[in-house]
């Protein structure tokens, strides 16, 4: 037992004698498990009738052969040309309401009774064959959900969607609020999906109507569950015990995975940061997918080792980053680090992207030699991070409604992003060494003594309620701007800002100022300025203390940052746009007060994570993500569990893990 | 009597109960005028037989017991959805030849059959059932007309007007200059309108005929003149007497408001400016719209009391600024100031669009109290400016075609854009202090000294002779760069540039040097020099004196502003982008040469306008758009109508308006 | 016999007076030829089975008997209204799958069965009507062939081109590499044109399988000069002996004119530079347009006079830069010298456009005076340039698959254009004043010392064996970063990169990093160090010398550019994307090798060119592109053929021809 290692593996592209030179290099990098069969439905289904696992049946054995392991996929990620061809309404119409015609991939029509019984029967005779495999530890069905369709089968789809929710169009029509506009609905068979042909304009995000158009973003998450949900029960009736996954893209606005928990058995995800300065972005990432599944550890099911071909310039993995990488999604929760692609495809469009093995197959490039490397350290590590869980003493809620509502309204600001705002927050309390879990607006939080909510924008389901609970008994809450807006359909609360939070945060909101990202308001607090941008709420404390005003512009003087005493707790409002310096001091105020800075919360760069394993022993992560060593302070050293020795300074990407065993005691080992 | 105050208000989207606290907020606020209906059909006509005026009548009738006037809509704006769904042609397709669905507002095709006779149809009932209601003052046909289609319906009325116009295709061959790129038509039903699929790309400014494009453009404003005419015929035949409107858009290009002109009883017009450095760019919109009906005062239909919400970045109006523009729009014509919109709807595009009462219910805002101070003021004013008539004796002409005409045309330059032209001109006017009529080429010059016209890309209608009558008997006319150009047809005239004004103007010009707008030339003029971009046209004085010499390229020391004599008076031609300090020079040189400078003229930032009312009192308005206080000079001193106390000074975003009786003699006031 | 000078002139347009007008003027300035009927097709067949010639007979009489000469057009480069109308396939579907309707002009599907007969039709009409008139010196087929079209009738002409190539169904997914993302084909119908509602997204050069991309670019070329060749063999038909043209458009990526190459007769071309500093490229465009028939002499077929019209800024051609670029033209083996347009049209989407004689029908315009002077000039000389052909050393690789291969390419980066590269390569060896043949990638290389093939991205048809070749022999091959990538089909080779051309080049290439254009990694070479950007591929010298090596990153001190020594030879490979100075480094340094300096090599904007008559005179032509004036090399200096005089110095946009009889010796010419 030890933390996976592998792949994407593809050899139905190459000859078979490609196939020994790829196990004898694996041998080498100590793979042991290779994610099979991605995007075969062509190849195991060549016609409506015929099958053939001939090659999918080889690959497997040459694999279990050498002792290897697999992740199978089902193959659905793609539906074969010959489908496309009996069946146009398979293929998806776009936001623009083109009908597709065949080619890409995740191109089916989520709705198409024609998919979702083809999907399933392919998946239902995977499973029948493979069931009970000795080499299969886990199932993938389709591949990286996402986009949309907006064909009139999903139309038909959407109105039953509605129905269920609704039941009446009397209420349907409250909740979209259509007496404006005269948008009345007097038929369900009016209702047309969103699009560029109906009710939006230059794009997705302009829509006359938030409430349809945030209904058919849930509504479609539900229907991609819905094909994840027909290939995993028609999995389920050869295989009752292989756990089922599909592979998740971390921060990814198109689906709503928190309402995809329940039907996944463990969470997996492709980790393709925009670039080589997103520690804290992954960081956030890891985070929020550990959170779905209330903690369970996750497998990183894709990262390049080197480059990737799809962006427009796409610059190498330095030395010793995607080892620092690996290891950070270790330090987070991952029980499997898999790379995107084990050899390098000759064509099409993935023919650059980054492999273990490439064109020539050698083993003397750098990254090979690289991937050898943390293969030999994981295999020395063995089991010891398996199923540990992060002591998480704090809450970020991340909500995809309210990244759905805020990012589709019509005003304040279209600059105001959901992600940046998050990101601001989860980037403070990262550098600051707090470990965090990321969950839904649903989570209980009783185990939280700190709970931030940066935007949001929606409240539902009693939150309000909950999150008083928090600062009832003590905690601390911290929100922002465009918090509290609207209720579950996006209508806004007939009360004053933020709704229902107003009596929790000691405050009310009249006015909000939007400016261009060129303007700069000054906000002091504790005798500090910080820059402030985009939006500027004015607010009215109502019984909170005044943390922080605004220096300038008519409301100068007026507050911009509110703390609230509420039970025994805070709550803090933060009203105006704060640069990351600002959110920095609010979040570490926070901290402090909670005894949460981390041992490394003064070494910009160092990131500390904490696991706790199965035995109750503390594993403490120190990941330098800078160019320069560091000396770490005394609370971060000790035996490094990779390297055997000690450790006092960490070189550039340098990665070192502590231990520490509840019954040794270990002073030196703080956070979590 | 006094000016009308109050704006949309739809209660309709919200429970009776809150009507109660509406009617309260507006005794408080002085609001006597509420226009109702705008998006309805949906509510009043639920069904293709079915009709429902209780919420209407309720509506009405509440706002009428606390004496409030109504101008009423028939609710045309937007389809109800049950007519999309029974009809689908009557949906628009767009410039891409995208069939559209049911959605968003402003969604009729103006060609449909079923679109006229229902939009007549509602419009009759409305009429039958409200004439003659005391409370209504005003009918208000649909809402902002504008956009366009493409659909096979247009195409065939556009044959239609095409026929009507040119009788036949021998004339229409001509006029589009069809042996050009093999295009002459054979049938009438060879021709197809002008789009992304047809004559088009890079979109609606881009096409291979200006021919055609600019007949469409034609159409279209015809085709939304007839829905509008459809609906006053209908609602004239149950009421004679109330006056009708429709909400126009000021500085709009789609629709050539002058040809709506005859059709209005009176002009009314939505006020959004992109920012709030817009005061010369609203003052020209004001003058605009007073123009269409020949200086008959208008109503300021919209203006937001606070935020839009529909703009990338909505910043707050700040404090002072909708009083002061609000009395902008009276200084140049209105006699009611309007908002949308009276509260603040909960759901869907608009819920975070500014309101005089937002989602609380509040009265103890910002924006509240200083809606309520202007209701007060225009209250205590009462109806001393209503009727009132500005005394121009300069004329700026404005001419949709040449708009149209100069911005589809391949060459010289896509940066040069009619309205950055007119524009400056009008701008450098506003700043001197001169009241100016924007008025369309058809009207009478006679009554002006100075007439103004920017960009006259076209000349039709025997322009050229009217023009040269005015500086004929002594006049002054200015003209520019891209004059002169093309016949009706948009054909090149087969002579020199500028054509028809060539005698009047005394130059020609045989070439023409676009650059990108990083490059300046500096023109000479009067010992000064000044910057010009974008366009140099290369001047040959053919008895004109010239005026300012270009300094750089090839043709450097040649003519870029001339001035020739003609008749009594003086013909300009300005051939270089001039920047506004060297149009600004022009403009003062000749509004000197009249005498015509305004008492402000030095202060930039001070805004005064003269209105004159039926007894012939003459008031001047002076605002001043700076956030500094100014002293005013002794010219614009006296006692202010509004604080009723002499005022020599006025604060940032200060307003005074002074009264200047003819029979008492009054020395202190300048202007017109 | 002299050098053609004339353009297209379209008198249809204009009543029968202002015939005479034009001939009096073209009279004036020495016009001998006239490009007739461009656009003529809805003129002479204003109906299905309607002919009408006479127009067109007055146009060639009137011309014939002023002694003027005639390049006719078939007309076909719009089909006429009534076509579409009758026909509507004949139109295109665009990238998007927008069926067009009629308008603008190269708008016909070329797979159409239709447009095939009809326009073959129209050609063979023309052709039985004119054959043999004496003043018919050529045809001119069509008009600048291009765009693209995607309608089934064009996918299903794929099928078959497809068919032809591939033979079999296993034979194309092996090419496409379709195992690839379940892209399996099973019947040929499945294969769709690949658009962007099939494999494109972000547009054209973004798709999931270059293969099919790469197709669907050839096929549709083939298509297009399928059209041609119907025309021409309609010609043929009735005329066998007057040569047969279409006018390409220079660097055009749309269209492989190499694939074209036997079927014209002679090429010709549109000059179009993007601004006025396009000497450099317009000398690349000549070069290439030279060796697309073996070095022919070419006709400059189209170029403006003064002023284009479809840009969106249009600068004037400043006075001298008309007649240099034609003498450059004429330096780099025109035989003709037109100008679109004669006379200017008055109305749609290029009566802006510049023209020898205006609306006014001017002859005192300054463009009038210049068009006049270079007729005399070219008048005085007569016929000494004709049939003179460039005697280069040097090749430079132009490769229409290259270019497409490497664009639509997803990574390393789409930041690398393949112009970019070839143009500072070939601007290189322009600057330093060496004669070059741009020639396809299958012409023999025997008779050149230096083969410059930069970003050559596919190999194929033995092309690194006859690269070898040249190094083994002595010479110098010249190759950078992303060449030898990929096989025909655009697979990767299963080998080190560079692929085929390791052993020539000595190297492999394990890595390749690449970045934002605003990095810059500077390389060293011979003591100097220049600046690269974009790419950097990290080079391993397996047998070659390191000539560059990186400066920055971690692979400072590693090679950037390498000099292996191959039988008698050499050949370079540049790994970084070095700037304009370091690429004129490496090409200084090789032609020094081979003594191929031209005379002016030390002056910027100074150009020559050689030419060798049939006679065996040696031409040179020498062009000042600055604004200063220079004083010329004493190999540069002697009697100018176009002044008659001995000149030693050029001024701004000057122009000499020098002549050196080999009979006489000449030792001061150099070059060549």
């Amino acid at each position: 037992m030890k933390i996976r290692y592998g792949g994407d593996y593809n050899p139905e592209q190459w000859p078979k004698e490609v196939w020994e030179e790829d196990h004898r290099l694996f041998d080498a990098a100590h793979i042991d498990t290779l994610t099979v069969g991605v995007f075969t439905w062509a190849l195991t289904q060549p016609g409506p009738d015929v099958y053939d696992f001939s090659t999918l049946d080889a690959i497997i054995e040459r694999a279990a052969a050498a002792g290897r392991r697999i992740c199978l996929a089902t193959g659905t990620g793609a539906h074969p040309a010959w489908l496309a061809k009996a069946h146009p309404e398979v293929t998806r119409t776009d936001f623009e309401g083109r009908r597709h015609r065949y080619g890409q991939r995740h191109n089916s029509c989520p709705s198409s009774p024609v998919f979702r019984r083809m999907s399933a029967g392919i998946a239902r005779r995977m499973a029948a064959r493979y069931a009970g495999h000795e080499a299969i530890v886990a199932w993938h069905v389709g591949n990286e959900y996402g986009g949309a369709c907006y064909c009139d089968l999903c139309a038909a789809a959407f109105r039953e969607w509605l129905r269920e929710r609704y039941s009446t169009l009397e209420a349907l029509n409250a909740a979209w609020y259509t007496r404006f506009w005269s948008h009345t609905f007097t038929d369900w068979d009016e209702i047309e999906p969103p699009s560029a042909l109906t009710e939006h304009w230059r794009g997705p995000d302009h829509t006359a109507f938030q409430g349809i158009t945030l209904d058919y973003l849930r509504f479609m998450s539900d229907a991609m569950l819905t094909n994840f949900r027909d290939e995993k029960a028609a999995i389920r009736s050869a295989d009752p015990v292989t756990p089922v996954t599909t592979n998740f893209m971390g921060l990814y606005r198109p689906i709503d995975y928190h309402r995809w928990a329940a039907d996944l058995d463990f969470v997996s995800w492709d980790n393709y940061p925009p670039d080589d300065r997103s520690a804290a972005r992954m960081a956030l990432a890891h985070d929020l997918m550990r959170g779905i599944k209330d903690g369970q550890p996750f497998w990183l099911m894709e990262q390049t080792p080197s480059v990737t071909a799809c962006r427009d310039v796409n610059p190498l993995k330095r030395p010793g980053v995607m080892r620092l990488w690996s290891w950070q999604a270790v330090a987070h929760g991952a029980d499997a680090v898999l790379f995107f692609q084990m050899r390098a495809g000759r064509g099409a469009s993935e023919k650059y992207h980054g492999a273990v093995i490439g064109h020539a197959g050698r083993a003397d490039t750098r990254v090979f030699r690289e991937v050898t490397a943390l293969g030999s350290e994981l295999h020395s590590l063995g089991p010891v991070t398996l199923g540990a869980r992060t002591p998480a003493r704090v809450a970020l809620l991340f909500d995809w409604d309210s990244w759905w509502a805020l990012e589709i309204s019509d005003g304040p600001s279209r600059l105001v992003r959901y992600l940046d705002v998050v990101t601001a927050y989860h980037r403070a309390l990262w550098q600051l060494g707090a470990d965090v879990d990321v969950i839904p607006v649903t989570a209980a939080l009783d185990r939280y003594d700190v709970v931030v909510a940066p935007a949001l924008h929606m409240i539902k389901d009693g939150l309000a309620d909950r999150l008083a609970g928090v600062a009832r008994r003590g905690g601390t809450v911290v929100t922002t701007f465009l918090s509290g807006r609207v209720d579950e359909d996006d209508n806004a609360f007939p009360a004053d800002v933020p709704g229902p939070l107003s009596p929790l945060l000691g405050i009310r909101v009249d006015e909000w100022d939007a400016r261009e990202a060129t303007y700069v308001n000054p906000v002091t607090m504790d005798g500090s300025t910080f820059e402030s941008r985009l939006l500027f709420e004015l607010v009215i404390a109502q019984g909170a203390e005044v943390v922080g005003t605004y220096g300038a512009d008519f409301y100068a003087g007026t507050a911009a940052v509110t703390r609230n005493t509420f039970g025994s707790g805070h709550a803090w409002y933060v009203g105006a746009g704060l640069a990351q310096d600002g959110v920095d001091h609010v979040v570490r105020t926070v901290l402090t007060r909670h005894g949460l800075l981390g041992p490394c919360a003064d070494l910009p760069d160092v990131e500390t994570a904490v696991r706790v394993t199965p035995d109750g022993d503390r594993l403490l992560f120190v990941l330098n993500h800078s160019a320069s060593p560091v000396d770490l302070p005394p609370a971060c050293t000790g035996t490094d569990l990779l390297s055997g020795h000690p450790v006092r300074t960490l070189g550039p990407n340098g990665v070192a893990v502590f231990r520490h065993s509840p019954a040794a005691g270990s002073p030196e080992i703080a956070g979590g």
